[in-house]
Formats: C-alpha cells, structure tokens, sequence
C-alpha cells in the first residue's frame, strides 16, 4: 500500500474535479451560505429549511445527548444554542469541501462560532463539521449532521480553538 | 415546512430502500465489519486499508489537532490509539445506517470501543461517527471520516457515556 507524499494535501478538489457535477457542488455550496446567513440572521426558521424536514434527520451535535433523531428535536438545539448568548452570534465556515455524485454528497469544514454569553464573557468556538445531503425534488437539504470539537484525553476536556 | 411526525424515525431505511443499491450497500457494511475486526485484533495495516490511501483523506477525530490529512498523518493516530492501552482495546459498531447513490455513499454509527488503559484503569468510550465513501476500481473506501463525542458546554467535558 503506498500511502508516502508529502505534498499538501488537496482536500478533495480532485475529487470534485472527477466526480462532482459543477451545478450541484454549487448548489450545495449555495445552502451553507444560506446556513450561515440564516445563522447569522438568528433565523432559526431559515436555518431549518436547509435540513430535510422530517424525522429521518440525523445529528451528532456538540452537546449530549448521543444522537438527536428528527427536524423537531434539533431545531430545539438551535432555541438553546442562541438562549446562550446576549445578542446574535456569528458563525464563520471555512475550508468547505464537497464531494457529490448523482443524488446525494457529503462536505466538511470548519466553522467559527464568535459571539458573547449571557454573562458577557466573550465566546470563541471552533466546530469541526460534516454533512451528508440529498438531492430532492431538485433541492440540495442536509439529511445527516456531524459537528464537533475535539477533546484531550488526557483531561477529559473539550478543546475549542484546536491546532490546525 | 412540515416536520410533524413523532413516530420513531427510521434511520434513513426508507432512503436506502429508495436510494442504494443493496450490493453497495452491503459492501460497505463489509468495509466497517472489516475495519471492526482489523481493530479487535489490533492490526494497523489492516485498519488503514479501510481508508483511501493517499494524502486526500481527511479525518476529523476524537483527539485534536482540529483536522488530520492524510492516511499517512492517521495512520499514526491509530499507533497513539493502541499505545493507550494495556492489551488490545475491543470495539463494536453499532446503528450503522449506510446511504449510498453510485459512486459515493456516507454513514453513520455508534462505535463503543472497551479496554483498560496503561494505569490500569477501565475504559469505556462511547464515540459517534461518520464516514463518506467513494468507490474507486469496483471498491469502497473511506475518504472521510468523523468520530466525536459530544461535551458539557456548562464544564466543558467531555460525555464519555452520554444519554441516547
């Protein structure tokens, strides 16, 4: 098995460049756009229409519990995620990489979650996410959720702004 | 939008019934069968011949830093991994739920993984993960994969055995 190259690696992007249909990348990039500014809107309304509507949604969230089965159940996260916080947070994706191919497409990246508690302590929170989408009745919608932050062991502590 | 429905959701059955073909389907339920017999018995080539074996896997894992590229780069994870424990660590996969169209697919599953570590002491870790796939020359790979669990944000904890 030949596993040796040193060079950068590049996230994906030949992947996209072999498997990806341009229009569909772009779309899917259009919806975490729409994901953000929905965010940064404090929109929870606008921030659900980018999920598959139903109770086949998937999440594993930043916080407990194990899983969170159905729209209902994380557009919940969302209510408590923002009662956190005095004013809107912000939220920042970068390094968004999609692979898509037919009907469905998976992506990570990381996102950047800035804003101040309700005890005025500022907060600066750096998820790691992926995606899986499917394309339905012509519509890119999120159908499984993965985000989170890396832990040290040897703490048992979250580690919020991760070394790259 | 309509997301009413309380019924227990089906854990995307309906999309793979709709979806995947059932080869494919099982192929990569062989893949994680695979990689769950290769950690039980502690062989590292065996595990990373799972993973597309290049510099384009990404990986976000339990442990930081915030992202590992490379199979290279995780493979020594794996060598961190086992050098934790006294003996071989065991892991079973459970929920897998496995969505696949074509050439790509994407997963998710709740992986326990059981051992005592170099002190002695009992380790019980509960981890969700997501992996996407890509089927290059008639086989599937992982080229992303996802494993985390979830953390108390009022302690910033980490929730090792967290509620359903």
């Amino acid at each position: 098995m030949t596993t040796g190259n040193n060079k950068e690696p590049n996230e994906l992007k030949n992947v996209n460049e072999v498997f990806g249909d341009p229009n569909d990348e772009a779309a899917i990039r259009m919806l975490e756009d729409k994901f953000a500014s929905a965010v940064n809107a404090g929109d929870i309304d606008a921030i659900m229409k980018n999920y598959i509507p139903d109770n086949t949604l998937v999440v594993f969230d930043v916080v407990p519990r194990k899983k969170y089965s159905g729209a209902d159940t994380y557009r919940q996260n969302w209510e408590d995620f923002f009662s956190h916080f005095n004013g809107n947070p912000k939220i920042a994706i970068t390094d968004l990489s999609i692979t898509v191919n037919g009907n469905i497409g998976f992506s990570h990246s990381i996102q950047h979650v800035t804003g101040t508690d309700k005890e005025g302590h500022s907060v600066h929170r750096t998820v790691r996410v992926t995606d899986g989408y499917r394309k339905i009745g012509g519509n890119w919608l999120i159908v499984l959720e993965h985000v989170s932050v890396p832990v040290d062991l040897r703490t048992g502590k979250a580690v919020f702004s991760p070394e790259p």
